[in-house]
């Protein structure tokens, strides 16, 4: 058997094992390739089914052999063959250059998230739709929940069970439903064809199934269950939880730590983890080693810099309030609003989400459900995504860290290897130099219309003299911040960027 | 002779005295009604000319006698008769309810700011086009410094030197010109008839007459005489400076500690005192009990409920950047952005600052020099005055602050009395509740569009259930916020007011 790199290799065992072997039935894939040897939880799939996956990251021969308590799941072998990846294969995800993150083959990842918390649990029609809407470019990473949801707009039953209902219509925490946990592997993996990564929350507050109520030993092995189902999918991340802090009286502060380590368990991809809070005052503290970037929910996007500085990790600004009409005011500001904060997000040196809001008859939400887009950021955000893209070579670095640049806090201006851009927010000056190379050169300046998403090159003019004077005998007086200024048209939401010249 | 309360008794003593009187003749008044004794500074005023001035706060016989080591003004008496106050004259303004300002007739006084920092300094035919236009109705504060300004787009020589020039072209701190005092107060009074006060700016830091570098003796001076001068004008404040921390390096901090006493040692009124900072980093403790209210410069006006917090008196933020166009970033935001920092800081139960920067041939910038208004903001803050000051009964507390409200950060609610105002800020829900009563009654609601300047009454709907719905099992799940909802037409920047409905 071959697979290409970063692709699964599956290996299945029937054995006919008494009583629940979702319960009892322990195994171990190991996979060795020379004098390596990687070693990684199995799972049952019902009907008698065990699995175990791998996603190499190596080419070359492989083995597995399994090894298990249960005579039956123990000793059983196989070896593949693995080539190069596939076309467009990058690998998993993993944080990079401190504040980014990269595929494992070291392209850049600069993430640019949608929220659909429940897409998966719609009618298939709708996430044929869902996948279609995704086309748009906008979006490359995607969060989505493994249990269904029940809130406004929420409230349709899930295409599958995640777990057997009990008498009483709550899951059953010991008998998973190995149909949905398959439908939903579907989704990751058609997601990582497009290109899209699958921020899988694994927990959150929003429950009339009572998931809420498991137990610590419950919820260990529901976690230990999907770590080992969905660790070989290469574009998995891990969010322990939309809103974990709705949580806490139910599942206290010790139990979301030990989560963390559960997936380091049994995941030896070490895809980024990270834990979403409901209330400022209720963060997780995000410096804590086992947190790979900080998954934060807050509008105040020039926040973002001091962020970087507050954790020193990739700044993920996930809920950032959605673009939409309905009541709850994080699902009601405007597409011009969401896009400013997606440009400040970015442009202070961290990475930003959207989500639509729109009230509709059939409460059909892009953020609860998917299917159709219907606001006017998408667009603008695969506007902002093919910019950054074009010139990523670190990762954006915040003036706010750049010494020898004047940052201005409402301003959002930033570099990436020999390209700068200075994102001018609600300001808009008729004539700029702030950040513009202090000695001329073959520079490209263009001015970048964030909402119209138009790219002008820019007329220079004579450096002007922007320093503030300061009792004139004692300061530096009148010296240009830069080599030539810029003409610019008077209005709001511009972006500068300044590259060299291609040749 | 009479004089009507709150306006000013001035007396003169004329006397050939041998040195420079500024440096060497002090003198005081000690006004008296029954067994009530009031003593204030008298100053020098040039050819021989020595005045005390004082505003008395009750009608009825006052008397006056002069103290002095200096015999020629030592003794000097007066008598004089006090009627009520002119129509339309309400007194000094102080704190009032911890965080808002009133009148000593008790006249609530919602600060409504303008900055002309050099407006007095102007020929004066541009002088009276800033009178003419304040009479737009928006203000009803003006920022403005003492001594000219040296800075980009203040250039020009001042209509007159505030001290006379030394060979060097720099001022001699022992000379005043008194024309340019008498000039000052002139301004300060025509200010005051028209109903607007006058917060002066005693120090800053831009120039280059060499005020900056004088020493302790001759600030204190300056500022002892400034205070003899002018406090008896109802309409004066007192701000120490724009921007002091640029200039700690010739005036340390304990100096700006010991400006304030000086002020309080000749200001019977206790007209409000402030002190402004430049850089975020370099606040002055605002707490310190002398300082009355806090003159912040932000332009994050989401902050303003916590500034209440943390300092626990008015918040005036005279500085969240311009509306205007030049190079500066605090001098080139739409007047959108400032109109909504306007209602975020007021709706937060802070009070807000303008200035107008439009780039100009001639630097004919209102925040330097007065002259015309060219911007779209001023008349929106004359709509939002006109609405506050329509209800104004306390003075606004914002919901963070009121028990059984529901504050988000990022809307500006407020109560005054039995008025509640919802700022929607960027959100643009079409259906709302949240600060409507939770009683139905005899209300009025009416939607507020805060660009337009239009006020639509709002249709009633059933209250929505906006609740978050959070494991159902243990919590309240879908009790209604209101007693009815109102639907909203889905744009930004709309204020929902209610208040009862008048008989």
């Amino acid at each position: 058997m071959t697979i290409a790199k970063w692709d699964i290799f599956e290996h299945e065992i029937k054995a006919d094992i008494s009583g629940n072997p979702y319960l009892d039935a322990e195994f171990w894939g190991v996979f060795s390739q020379e004098n390596r040897q990687i070693k990684v939880p199995g799972f049952y799939d019902g009907d008698g089914s065990f699995k175990v996956r791998f996603s190499p990251d190596q080419p070359g021969a492989w083995t597995l052999r399994t090894v298990s308590e249960t005579p039956a799941l123990d000793g059983s072998t196989a070896s593949f063959d693995v080539t190069e990846a596939r076309e467009g294969v990058h690998g998993p995800v993993g944080v990079h250059n401190r504040f980014h993150f990269a595929h494992a083959d070291g392209t850049l990842f600069a993430p640019f998230t949608t929220t659909c918390y429940a897409w998966t649990h719609q009618p298939l029609d709708q996430q044929e739709q869902t996948l279609k809407s995704l086309e748009c470019g906008a979006f490359n990473k995607m969060r989505m929940c493994v249990l269904p949801k029940h809130y406004p707009y929420n409230e349709n039953e899930p295409l599958h069970h995640v777990f057997e209902l009990d008498e009483n219509g709550k899951y059953d925490p010991d008998s998973p439903n190995f149909e949905a946990f398959r439908h939903f592997e579907t989704q990751i993996a058609r997601l990582g064809e497009m290109g899209i990564e699958a921020d899988v929350i694994i927990f959150h507050p929003y429950d009339r199934w009572g998931h809420c109520f498991w137990t610590e030993e419950q919820d260990f092995r529901y976690l230990r269950y999907l770590v080992a189902r969905i660790a070989a999918h290469r574009n998995v991340w891990w969010s322990l939880a939309n809103e974990y802090d709705f949580m806490l009286d139910v599942k206290p502060m010790d139990r979301w730590d030990r989560f963390f380590s559960i997936i380091e368990e049994g995941d030896p991809y070490r895809h980024p983890k990270s834990i979403h809070q409901g209330s400022p005052s209720n963060c997780y503290d995000h410096r804590k080693p086992w947190v790979d970037h900080v998954s934060i929910q807050h509008f105040d996007t020039v926040q973002t810099a001091q962020w970087r500085a507050d954790y020193g990790k990739p700044i993920v600004n996930d809920e950032m309030h959605y673009e939409g009409n309905i009541i709850q005011c994080w699902g009601n500001i405007s597409a011009e609003v969401l896009v400013h904060r997606f440009w400040m997000t970015v442009m202070k040196g961290g990475y930003a989400g959207h989500g639509e809001t729109y009230s509709h008859p059939q409460d059909l939400l892009w953020w609860a459900k998917g299917g159709e887009l219907r606001g006017k950021s998408a667009e603008r955000i695969a506007f902002l995504r093919d910019i950054v893209e074009q010139d990523a070579t670190h990762g954006l670095t915040p003036f706010e860290e750049i010494e020898g640049t004047k940052a201005w806090p409402s301003l959002g201006a930033a570099r990436d290897g020999d390209v700068t851009y200075i994102y001018l927010a609600e300001h808009q000056p008729v004539i700029w130099s702030l950040g513009l190379p202090p000695e001329d050169g073959d520079w490209e300046v263009d001015i970048i219309d964030t909402w119209n998403m138009t790219i002008t090159p820019a007329e220079r003019v004579a450096a002007p003299v922007p320093v503030a004077i300061k009792h004139a005998e004692k300061t530096r007086g009148g010296k240009p911040d830069a080599a030539f200024g810029i003409v610019l048209p008077g209005k709001p939401y511009l972006c500068v960027r300044v590259r060299p010249k291609a040749n």
